[in-house]
């Protein structure tokens, strides 16, 4: 059975066709600066790599028929009517969606309804869906939402210290976010722990970054909230800062309360405190050249992650795991380090060594307190899943 | 060897004049309303507690007079000649003030300039300086900050993850506040250790509130930031919250960046969770009477300040003592159990009965692996003892 796994952006198309229930990937590709005359399409498939560039591709339906194509044309699939189902991630879920759905006419307004909680994303994520399901009209389509895993959050954790009224009239409140990759590193992370009531943070660092509790496989907590700018500083994004920032910024800078969040969500984090790059190779690469800012950056971070890490051993009652994934957690072990250097008083300790090699690992020493694990995350599995789940009940 | 210390705010003018080095308050006082006809001044002295109503108190001078001739017909004291020196609380001392200081017309400008960072509250202490200046013109008059005790913090705890040019430009980073109070109780509970290396957290409680990190008797994190809205819900502050409130808030409710602000400020934290009120005696009361919201409010305010003793004892690699202080910290048993209770993972535990009991006191089990005291904590002294060193070296 094929699932195709789609991650829709303002100006991307990205997307897996997963061989499932194997979970094998076939295909993978992206497209993108649509709505440009210079859009590229990256088609990975059988070890080989196409890259077509200088494509007029206005909008997301032609970036579709451009999939498509590829599929077809390098027969990657010999039919359309292989494609079994099509999986959609949705950043914002809010309370509507507890679980991830079939994708009806209804479903797609109830996601629109939600636009204001997340207007970098939900919109489109809906250009996305309506895109596919013309181009696949009698095909199975799933939305999964990148907020419905933390749902089980408690209310003294997901609301703020504000007018009750603003929950209950405009949904302020955490949501949290990366809610499949949470999911899925959590679970792998339980099994392997094979017992009862398994206490786990899932630290996934990508240049968006989230850290979660899990507890006994459900979120209890985590950093994100109402939008993904909340939290830590990541690639872009400055996290958590005094909301009174934005009055300062107007009367120094003249900023309209748009400039300034605008500022706070793609010139902060990594960029803005190291003046370099959001890109964490840059920052460490230019830290062990002796750049003191590009090292602030680290430590900032680092610093913010070991806060959130003590606060859910808390939250917790104790840890069996801490598991980085994404990105950076992947494969920056001087974040790693940076991080658990910070963790040590807790009883958690990596080696080295381990923490050098790469892949999905345990890094811990064998006297840690707590299992520190590298497993690598992966939202199109997860998504596809679902997709098959859905696919049984619908 | 006698003292005045003066907090002045918007429309009041509070006072203490203090017998010194002895610390022992000859009489205190408050000017409220100032700027109305119906302004009021209590005064109270010798176990006496006078109270004038419907003044017509047009500014600060008018209120300093009333001060000072109040002390006079009421022969607190024989004549001006008695007051020693005047110590002014002062909010925001920005990174200009390190440490307390004797004011000239330079500090007065250098303060003034700090206005943007503290709108709410450095205008107002300028104010009350510069009556007193003129009602005293020969006597020392020394202002103490409430961020200076917070300047020790590293650098990558007082940055944000902004881009680095509006710190160099604009002085945007934590600052933290509080400072006096958290000086003064954990100095107490340091010489009560009577080791070295102390790591105490002190929790400063009261309608403000902050939570601050104290490492061998220096602040090395604090939970207040650029101004004392950051942090935890407070009386009727929200403390820390997603960035992009403001922007949701405007597009549902039309609310300027400025009204957002003035309700995170002044409609949030005990008073917005509970819609009843922003005392915690109320809200105390309430809960007990199965008031969810109520409930509510303490739950939240109390995972959140669990939150920060958790980072902050990661932050100074254990914990001797957690003390308790400032108007709710000192009286409120129900939010010191609802905190404490969170957090005995970290082998803090308290005693039922001891921490029923009033005044300073230890209310920690003699199991507890950190001392928990309640220590009542006193600004004016701070103040006082301030004026007498620097009055040493002038």
């Amino acid at each position: 059975m094929k699932i195709l796994s789609v991650n829709a952006g303002s100006s991307s198309l990205k997307f897996q066709l997963l061989q499932m229930p194997e979970e094998i990937e076939i295909s993978s590709g992206l497209v993108e600066r649509i709505g440009n005359k210079n859009a590229e399409f990256t088609l990975k498939f059988n070890g080989n790599k196409q890259v077509l560039k200088d494509l007029v591709v206005l909008d997301h339906s032609v970036a579709v028929d451009l999939v498509i194509k590829g599929l077809l044309q390098n027969k990657v699939i010999q039919s359309l009517d292989e494609i079994d189902g099509v999986g959609h991630r949705v950043v914002q879920g809010g309370e509507l969606f507890k679980d991830s759905v079939v994708i009806d006419d209804d479903v797609v307004i109830k996601i629109a309804s939600l636009n204001d909680l997340a207007p970098l994303h939900n919109p489109a994520n809906i250009i996305g869906i309506n895109a596919f399901r013309k181009a696949l009209p009698n095909v199975i389509q799933v939305a999964v939402f990148d907020t419905t895993f933390h749902q089980t959050m408690p209310k003294e954790n997901f609301l703020y210290g504000v007018p009750y009224e603003w929950y209950e009239k405009h949904g302020v409140r955490k949501y949290g976010f990366h809610g499949t990759s949470h999911q899925y590193v959590s679970q792998l992370a339980h099994q392997r722990l094979n017992k009862e009531n398994t206490k786990i943070i899932v630290a996934h660092i990508g240049n968006g970054a989230s850290l979660t509790a899990v507890l006994n496989g459900k979120s209890i907590d985590t950093s994100m909230g109402l939008t993904p700018l909340e939290g830590f500083p990541m690639g872009t994004r400055s996290g958590n800062v005094d909301p009174a920032i934005f009055q300062l910024m107007q009367q120094k800078e003249g900023y309209s309360l748009e400039k300034t969040l605008n500022e706070l969500n793609k010139s902060s984090g990594y960029l803005g405190i190291s003046g370099i790059s959001h890109d964490s190779r840059d920052i460490v690469q230019a830290a062990e050249a002796g750049n003191e800012r590009a090292q602030l950056a680290i430590d900032i971070q680092a610093k913010r992650i070991a806060d959130y890490i003590a606060s859910y051993y808390v939250l917790l009652g104790g840890l069996d795991a801490l598991v980085f994934t994404a990105g950076i957690g992947e494969n920056a072990k001087e974040v790693r380090e940076a991080v658990c250097k910070r963790v040590e008083v807790l009883g958690i300790k990596i080696d080295a060594e381990l923490n050098n090699s790469r892949g999905d690992k345990e890094i811990s020493r064998k006297d840690s307190l707590v299992k520190v694990w590298v497993i690598p995350t992966n939202e199109e599995v997860m998504i596809a899943r679902d997709v098959i789940r859905l696919q049984k009940h619908n």
